[in-house]
């Protein structure tokens, strides 16, 4: 850590904690989920910060009313909110930068989401620049630090009403250069947005580029402002303690192990590639006849944004996809459609194969958390389109996630490799995962933020 | 034109000319179509031109087998040619730099196209270098000058054969910055097989950008070449003699006017963005209903690629949308499906709209064409994703390509545009487009191979 203490407001659209009641009325209060909360948690126990965020139950919003500034809870208008949440940023801004529209015929932009732009994201960014210049005149000297995708026009407003303000602002997600799906307003908007910020932070050089070139595109230049990266990372001491859990232990004594196991972990998300991949199984066992009956792919898969039509597209697909891979080869693949995540690290224990080949992803977790706790040396198969790539691809089989040829051949040569060449492999991968842990990360950040305090 | 006379190697997928034979059993030369061929025929006036082809009729096949050097046709294998044109250069290629895949599913990678690769588009390149260094053995003081997507690789492997030689490649397509769809080894041969040449030409600046970007990506830097940019137009004389041609003017005859006539002229090709237009086209008459039964969009639709599967799908969609628009509004849409040059030029004299929506395209020429000899002030509503608009963008209406509510919307401010502001804007474009035609792009691209040669 650096040795300053920070006076942070973070503002992110999940927060810390969310609250509800348990049956007799009594308030409860529930850690928030995904790994930005969890790398971001870290830095409470350190440094002075606020957190806003998204009121998301009844009981948050009943917090929202309280007048707290550890946790501030924004209470939006529910409509604005879905229109925000599940026009804009889900699935437009998140296909844009997952690369996952397909320009010939998707998306076709019609006044919805002109509509869901003004009365949806416009109207959550404004509420959240409210709150944030709120928390500013408590403690002007706080350094603002913005997170990810749903964020992107506040900055500008509360630079409008406080010029002087130290904001920051980090991308966890990929950055594509070319944004002329977007309608230009909004377009300009965007970048305008985060160029309002002192430091824009992304997870590799890759995005921060692409952000530079956009950048030039939309708005000439990136004007003043710094671009970094840092990439993210996983609590290698948590993840260690989780894998020796009594509920790990019993999902790994209740897993059915083959004598070869591939498994992949996801979101039924379209980026994830889930699809494909099938795909690429189904062509190891048609194209390698030795491995049939000796190897199963055991696709983990936690259910994700079931109310956009885009993701209950894609679960069909996953679906059919398994079904024509079993009808060739009965019982080579299991799909586990649920949120379970002691499962998961089970499965990660006792792989041969973890197979993670997005069609583009920010960074990717479970190909540092699966490596750091896999107990049989098993192989990475990495997109080379995941950030993490960027730091594990010299020990992983690179895949690029539109080949499928390539992926069934990866597969083989992963499940092929000598033992000597795995341990190599697998060690190394451990090493890198160790000694770059979520903490590096956020030490990035703050000499960052200290840049711009400075 | 610049003075000095050039000693050139045009080489191109297409040439000038095709050869039959008529009942007789006589050989009939044809003029080669296109407008690349169009264009380039002029510099066959002024210069020592050596023009290489592939062989495309049984014909042609013979004149290859005669040692002819004003026009060398290159018989490929017919297999070879397929794989090469079909799979490699159609879709994959044009589908990238048209931005048109869809990586959410689009495309998937498999055997076939690495075996199209190696079979096809290997095989038809290297065929065409060996022709090249042929002709270089008979005048090795000339420049090669290669043409588009069909030919990345044979620069390099010509720069091999004969490192001293003078290559140039001028692309006609847009560049894309991510050209990650492609297998890593293939985006490689790409890039490396246009850095063989001094000179990389594009239509626009953006484009140009583009490459030196995905050079970097791809391979460090663009090394010692030179990226130049020259937009291609028309040829104006020809155009306006066209105009008065008594195909023309019967094709006029007959053609229905409304009380006012929107016209849209593209190829059967994804990229042109058709359904998006027509869908477009269905918002403006469902949200402004004083144009019903008063406008009618005419579309002319060149079939194309009928081979291919992305095309075959995408003329169904078209069929689709305008049945659907015509079902809410009968009669206001007219699709004619035929390659019929006359019936266009046609249309271009008698719009009030011009309609050039492209979801990406190198230049356009229907945006310069239609401007030039339309006789109604008539409005040129043109993508921002168009070459053209770099040029004419200024006294069109712009609109993104993706938004069929901004469509509908520059559609409705066009027809309803002021006299005086329509005459003044078509006046721009006409001049604009005269003062810029085929003569200066040819002089453009001489002087590029003058430095070359210097």
């Amino acid at each position: 850590m650096t040795g300053r203490r920070h006076r942070l407001i973070i503002v992110s659209n999940r927060g810390p904690v969310t609250y509800d009641r348990d049956a007799n009325g009594a308030r409860v209060e529930r850690r928030g989920a995904g790994g930005l909360v969890t790398a971001l948690r870290g830095l409470r126990e350190h440094h002075d910060v606020t957190w806003i965020a998204s009121a998301t139950t009844d009981e948050d919003r009943v917090v929202a009313g309280e007048g707290r500034h550890d946790v501030v809870m924004v209470a939006h208008d529910p409509q604005a909110y879905d229109l925000y949440y599940n026009v804009v940023a889900n699935p437009m801004l998140w296909f844009i930068q997952h690369s996952l529209w397909g320009p010939a015929t998707t998306p076709v932009v019609g006044r919805e989401l002109h509509e869901a732009w003004h009365q949806g994201y416009e109207t959550v960014n404004r509420r959240f620049a409210e709150a944030v210049v709120a928390e500013l005149d408590n403690d002007p000297d706080a350094t603002v630090f913005f997170h990810d995708y749903h964020l992107y026009l506040a900055p500008r407003m509360v630079r409008e009403l406080r010029p002087d303000a130290r904001l920051a602002h980090f991308v966890h997600i990929p950055w594509p250069v070319d944004w002329t799906v977007l309608p230009v307003a909004m377009r300009r908007a965007v970048h305008e947005g985060l160029l309002a910020n002192d430091v824009v932070g992304f997870h590799t050089a890759r995005w921060a580029r692409n952000f530079e070139r956009s950048c030039d595109d939309v708005c000439g230049s990136c004007g003043r402002t710094e671009v970094t990266n840092h990439p993210i990372s996983i609590d290698v001491d948590e993840f260690e303690r989780l894998r020796d859990s009594e509920r790990v232990l019993a999902a790994e004594d209740a897993l059915q192990r083959p004598e070869k196991l591939v498994v992949r972990v996801d979101r039924t998300d379209p980026s994830k590639n889930i699809v494909r991949g099938l795909r690429a199984f189904g062509i190891l066992l048609d194209e390698h006849p030795e491995w049939r009956g000796r190897v199963k792919l055991l696709a983990r898969l936690d259910p994700s944004r079931e109310k956009i039509a885009e993701y209950l597209t894609y679960r069909e697909a996953i679906d059919a996809e398994a079904r024509a891979v079993g009808e060739r080869h009965p019982g080579a693949v299991e799909l586990q459609v649920a949120d379970a995540f002691p499962q998961s690290v089970a499965a990660y224990k006792q792989y041969d194969v973890l197979f993670v080949n997005p069609v583009y992803d920010g960074m990717n977790l479970v190909a540092k958390e699966g490596p750091l706790v896999n107990e049989r040396d098993g192989v990475l198969v990495l997109s080379e389109n995941a950030g993490a790539h960027d730091e594990l691809g010299e020990w992983a089989v690179t895949v690029n996630p539109f080949d499928v040829w390539e992926q069934a051949e990866a597969l083989h040569a992963a499940l092929s490799m000598d033992a000597g060449e795995r341990r190599r492999r697998a060690g190394a991968i451990r090493s890198q995962v160790r000694e770059n842990d979520v903490a590096k990360w956020v030490r990035g950040l703050l000499s960052d933020l200290d840049r711009v305090s400075a």
